[in-house]
């Protein structure tokens, strides 16, 4: 962090921050690793309890944005130290979307109940959210340390992630055609693989965050995004 | 706006980023009603043209992201000044994605490109992205005014939206039983409608905001989200 703080009070405020950033970023993980567990192991006890986990993170959000706010007003901070506050009001966003995006899979486990699943999926799947809660343990990691030196490798696996998503996509597109009693339990399968993607897709909104805390400057060149399950419907043309 | 300002170079910072917000919000809008009329038409040439359009979008953010900071650097301000600058920050972000919603519902009708569709599913999509537009003027209008009053007619829409969003799942869910052939379209066209509910959910969020800028306060009582195509499943166990 800046050393350069004109009272100390002002390293108590950002630390604060820091920290509830920190209890987010642990929560979001947490709710993104129990919503996938109970997907593969369609366990509903664990998906409801998830789904009522969503609370801490909204108040974690709010209470970041309230005293972002109150720092800002009393500290009147420059340069790097409001690039840090600015960072984290738009971290605790991700974050708190993260949450969201776990309740919402753990709600679909709710859904989808005891219908039987296909073993071929969960390893996608796995193989899926695995690969997400790796970008955002990173990520996190990243931001605690205020590093850039590992984003470059959470491009090359949001590359992955979209790849593997692709994938999973035209398998689930396959047993839905194969029998009609699969259409409805796949169709929240593919809601469930959409969400975990979108949780890699804020794992690297968070680490552009991270890049412009550290640097002052906009990550460079745009990221590409190579969900290609758009380009697969010519093949089922009429 | 506040007119206990110590110079009138902020209020001129602080209509810039006005200004700028309302571009962003008269381009979602219209990115909104041009990947809806794409889908409906099937018009391949106008949903392209959205999916360039999105980067006008990027760059407004990023220049609100950037200019809001030199403010708070520059002018320090406190209170509802302060209040205004995050609210664009956050409203900025929330146009932003309703942009790449817009975006991503334009891809599915390339990718959908040329498939049957049957002609009662365009009512309902046409009702829902009527519903969500409406939002997305609403909250802009309450935005520009300043103004509070319009919020809760907000909330009964998006109860509406929802419901929308329900049947419509339900309905292609029944195409997609009756025939093979309407799985992989359905799909791309069950993902769209999910795209125009959360360009809903988005014109919500942006009216917390709005709220908070008016008052200083969070809104009251918790947004329900009543999506209840989660609850859908159990009808179809095994």
């Amino acid at each position: 962090m800046n050393s350069l703080h004109i009272v100390s009070a002002f390293d108590i405020d950002l630390h604060y921050l820091s920290d509830k950033l920190a209890a987010m970023g642990g929560q979001a993980e947490r709710m993104v690793e129990q919503s996938v567990a109970a997907l593969v192991a369609n366990d509903t006890v664990l998906a409801r309890k998830v789904t009522e986990d969503d609370r801490v993170l909204d108040e974690l959000q709010r209470d970041i944005d309230d005293k972002s706010i109150v720092i800002i007003g009393k500290r009147q901070p420059m340069a790097s130290d409001l690039r840090e506050i600015i960072g984290a009001i738009r971290i605790a966003a991700d974050l708190e979307r993260v949450g969201d995006l776990g309740k919402n899979v753990a709600k679909r486990v709710l859904a989808i109940g005891e219908t039987v699943q296909p073993v071929r999926l969960s390893r996608g799947l796995v193989a899926l959210s695995e690969l997400a809660l790796v970008q955002l343990k990173e990520v996190l990691d990243a931001y605690a340390s205020r590093s850039v030196d590992g984003l470059s490798a959470m491009r090359d696996r949001d590359g992955q992630i979209d790849s593997i998503y692709t994938s999973l996509f035209r398998e689930l597109l396959t047993y839905m055609m194969e029998d009609p009693r699969n259409i409805a339990p796949c169709t929240h399968l593919l809601f469930c693989a959409k969400n975990i993607e979108r949780i890699g897709d804020h794992a690297t909104n968070i680490a552009e965050t991270v890049y412009y805390i550290v640097t002052g400057q906009q990550m460079p060149v745009e990221r590409q995004k190579d969900d290609r399950s758009h380009a697969l419907s010519p093949e089922f043309k009429k």
